[in-house]
C-alpha cells in the first residue's frame, strides 16, 4: 500500500514475479484496494498505510494495522521470509525495529543500496553503507557499517570484498573528524583498502563503500540522478536494511513494474543466502 | 608550478589566454623550469612547490617562496588581480589566508564550484557552496555559505538567486542534526527555497546549493566522475576561494590547457565584476 503507485504497480509486479521467477508471494493490503486490482494472489489484510510525510517512529505505533506493521508481521511470524516495501523508508525501518528488532551486538541498523560500476555486468557494484539509515553516526558506527557491507557482499558473491572509506581524498588523515577517526578504526578490518573518492567507487575500486547516512544518502541520489538506477544496470531494485533481525527492502517510492520484479528476486535472494543470520553470527561473536 | 602537469601545460594554457582572450597574464615560477619550456610570457620567481601531499598551513609557513606564496603576492601588493592555482587546494586556501587575510565579517572562507545544471547553456549551473573548503561547520557557517554563493551568483548575472539547502528529502525537519538547524537559520534569508535533493539540483531547481565541505567536495566529485566537468560543459574550469581578501582561483590538479584557459577567463570576468567587493561589503554590513 506504500509508495506512489500502489496498489496498481506493486500488484503487478508481484503477478510477474510469480509467473516469471517462480517466487512465492503474498501481497499485503487493504482487502477492497486489493480486491478492486482483481489480484488472485493470495494476501493478509492491513488497513491503512503510512505516508511518506509522517514520521515513521511515532506512525508506526500509532497505526498497528498499516501494511507495513502487518507485512513485517509475517516475517516476524515465519510466515514470510522477507519484505519489500516501496513505502516510506523512515516508516518501513521504524516498523522493522519494532517488529524484528536488532541483531544481538548492532546499535544501529544501516541501509545498503548497491552502486553501478563502470563496465560491471549484472550482479556487480559496490555495496554502499549507509545509504540512509541514520544521519548521526559515531567513528564505532562506520566500522559496523563495515562489517554489515563485507556481509552483504560476501552474500552477493565476492569471496574477499575490499572495503573503502568514502573521503575527499585518498591519503590517510583526509576529511572530516569522522572520516579520519574512522579510517584508524578500519585500519585492523580484514580487506580495508583507505580512502575511496567517488571516481574510485565507480570505476569499481571496491565493493563495499562505507560512510554516514547522510552522505550515503547524497551519493546514492547523485548516481541515480546522472546514471540511473534499479534496472538500468542490472541492480537490486532496493535497498536492504542491515542489522535488523529479518530481511527487509526498500525500493524506491516511484519504482516501476521490472525494479519491484527486481527487488523481489533480490529478496529471495537475500533471504535465501542466509545474510541476516551471517549477521547475527559476526556481530554476537564480537558484541 | 602546482598540479600535475605543470609547468608545460599551464605555461600552454597561459599563451592560448592571451593569444585568444587577451588576457595580462603573468606566469609565477622557478625560472629555469620556465625557460625551458620556451615561454616568453611575462613571469615573476618563486623557488619550489607544495606537494598535494603537505599539509597546506605548515607547507604555506615553511616556504615563503613557493610558488602559490609569490602569486597570493602579486594580488596582495595590486600587482595582480587574481590567481588560478592547480596545485594543492589545501595549499593554495593555506597561503590566500596567510597572504591575504579573511574578508572583515567573514569567520571561514569556503568554496564555490559550478555545477552542470541539465540543459543549462554555458554560464548556467548551480553554485555550490562549500565545495571543500572546510570540513566542519556549524549552522551559522551553512548561512554564511549561502551568503556568499548568493553575491557569487549574483556576480555570475543571476539577479535574484534561488537558494537551496542540500538534504537527503525535501520536507522540512529532514536530514541531518546540521541540516536541520540550518533549515531554520536559513528561513529568513531571501531567496532561500528550502531543501533541495541531488537531482534538483541537477534539474537546476536552484542558483546557489549550500552544504559543509565534506558533502559538498563528495557531491562535486561524484557529478564531475559521471557527468563531467570543467569545458565539457562551458564550466568555469576552476573553483573560487569565497571570503578571502582577494581572487583565487583553484583547478583540478590534472586540468588539460582547454580547462585551465576557462579558469583563467573566469578568474578575470571574476575579478573585474567586483565579487570581493561585494562580499565584503555585504559581511561587513553584518558583522
Amino acid at each position: 500500500m506504500g509508495g506512489d503507485l500502489a496498489p496498481a504497480v506493486p500488484v503487478a509486479a508481484a503477478a510477474a514475479a510469480v509467473a516469471e521467477h517462480g517466487l512465492d508471494i503474498v501481497l499485503v493490503g487493504d482487502p477492497e484496494a486489493l480486491s478492486a486490482t482483481g489480484s488472485t494472489l493470495p494476501f493478509a489484510a492491513s488497513r491503512g498505510v503510512i505516508g511518506m510525510g509522517e514520521e515513521g517512529a511515532l506512525a508506526v505505533r500509532a497505526k498497528p494495522e498499516a501494511s507495513i506493521r502487518v507485512a513485517v508481521g509475517l516475517v516476524a511470524d515465519g510466515r514470510a521470509g522477507a519484505v519489500v516495501s516501496a513505502g516510506s523508508t523512515g516508516a518501513t525501518l521504524a516498523a522493522a525495529l519494532l517488529g524484528l528488532g536488532r541483531l544481538p551486538g548492532v546499535r544501529r541498523p544501516a541501509i545498503a543500496a548497491v552502486l553501478p560500476v563502470r563496465g560491471g555486468g549484472a550482479g556487480s557494484g559496490a555495496v554502499l553503507v549507509d545509504a540512509g539509515g541514520s544521519t548521526e553516526v559515531q567513528p564505532e558506527g562506520l566500522l559496523a557499517h563495515a562489517r554489515m557491507g563485507v556481509a552483504y557482499a560476501r552474500a552477493r558473491g565476492v569471496a574477499a570484498p575490499r572495503v573503502g572509506l568514502l573521503n575527499v581524498g585518498t591519503e590517510a588523515g583526509k576529511g572530516s573528524d569522522l572520516a579520519r577517526a574512522a579510517g584508524a578504526l578500519l585500519g585492523g578490518l580484514t580487506g580495508f583498502t583507505g580512502n575511496v573518492e567517488p571516481d574510485g567507487v565507480l570505476r569499481g575500486e571496491v565493493d563495499v563503500v562505507v560512510t554516514d547516512g547522510f552522505t550515503g544518502n547524497i551519493l546514492l541520489k547523485t548516481v541515480e540522478a546522472l546514471a540511473g538506477g534499479g534496472p538500468d544496470y542490472g541492480g537490486p531494485g532496493a535497498a536492504v536494511l542491515l542489522g535488523v533481525a529479518g530481511t527487509v527492502l526498500v525500493a524506491h517510492g516511484a519504482a516501476g513494474v521490472s525494479e519491484l520484479v527486481a527487488a523481489l528476486v533480490t529478496a529471495e535472494a537475500v533471504a535465501s543466502e542466509g545474510l541476516v543470520d551471517a549477521l547475527g553470527v559476526l556481530f554476537h561473536q564480537t558484541s
